[in-house]
């Protein structure tokens, strides 16, 4: 029987998962032809039909990790600081599925700090997450809901907060729950929220 | 002549320095045999008498990049919220030698979470990290600098933070200048300071 568009298709979706599947478990480090062939059951010289070389492989995989990343399921936003609230906590590994993503981010950092090319590309994606974040965080200022302060200032700080809450928890689930995750952005929020403005005099500098 | 343990030890410190320099440039994705040999001049087979496998000179990198951390210069901490600046900024990628150690660190988390006994040793690292920080915290609330709350969860909202913005700084070095990674860090301690007590009616849940 001659190979259908379906019997294609349904191929390259099987790879995909299998590389998927690859990375959740081993990373970037473990991502070989044999690993995701042995995942495929396959041989390892089908596999070179689809990715004639290693590279072609990792850049398949950080193409499926953007991918998947954008059109994962976010919270209905509202507006003001349920707004941030609600783009904060699509990045967290809330879920079995955002813990597997976020995972692979994070073991993505490695192969991207190694290719200036690449890591120039992150920095522009992180740049383009602060740059939403900004934007949210003043339209919460227009609403008189955060303090007045440099929208994008305020941004860098939420990012690198989430992100290092990312990190902690897929280290320790047990420790950072989903729970314990969102009470301590909660924590972060609220501190937000209850920090005076710049120059009233309130501000302190240890 | 004879090798002597002079030769011996400075042999050791080449080869300590070879892995260093590889694990700065590419990370532990990129740290095989053949690439600290390369970096030491020497052969891949010189290399095998350090370590037997691949494993080996992995566990080694790891082991140094512990020993290099635990004795890196730090500040003079003072105490209350200096102390608590002091540890935090102690964190941060601001010269370029805690540049390469941040950047070093950040590649080993690929290696550590694919390896579930080193991922637990991790997870033990970070919560040996967040107790000194915790109580370095307590401090700072029985001085008065600290609103009261549970100085755990400070703490563990403090290491996201810094973390996350170590994460930040490695790949936008030129976003995240040390003056912007330290003032973003004072934003953060002036909003944990200026938060209202738990339970004083003032705390906002969005």
């Amino acid at each position: 029987m001659p190979r259908t568009k379906g019997d294609h298709d349904a191929r390259r979706r099987d790879v995909s998962e299998a590389v998927w599947r690859v990375l959740a478990a081993h990373g970037f480090g473990g991502l070989t032809m044999r690993a995701v062939a042995t995942e495929l059951g396959a041989t390892t010289g089908l596999l070179t039909h689809y990715f004639p070389t290693k590279r072609d492989l990792v850049t398949y995989a950080l193409d499926l990790l953007d991918t998947r990343s954008a059109s994962r399921p976010r919270r209905t936003a509202g507006t003001g600081m349920s707004a941030v609230r609600a783009a904060l906590l699509d990045i967290l590994p809330l879920t079995g599925d955002a813990t597997v993503s976020n995972r692979i981010w994070v073991s993505s950092w490695d192969t991207a700090l190694a290719d200036p090319e690449l890591s120039d590309d992150y920095a522009r994606k992180y740049a383009r997450s602060r740059d939403k974040l900004r934007d949210l965080v003043a339209a919460a200022q227009e609403s008189g809901e955060l303090p007045a302060g440099d929208p994008a200032r305020i941004a860098a700080g939420a990012q690198s907060f989430v992100l290092g809450l990312v990190v902690q928890a897929l280290f320790a689930p047990e420790t950072f729950p989903p729970d314990r995750q969102a009470e301590l952005l909660d924590d972060y929020l609220a501190a937000l929220v209850s920090l005076p403005s710049p120059n009233d005099g309130r501000a302190v500098r240890t």
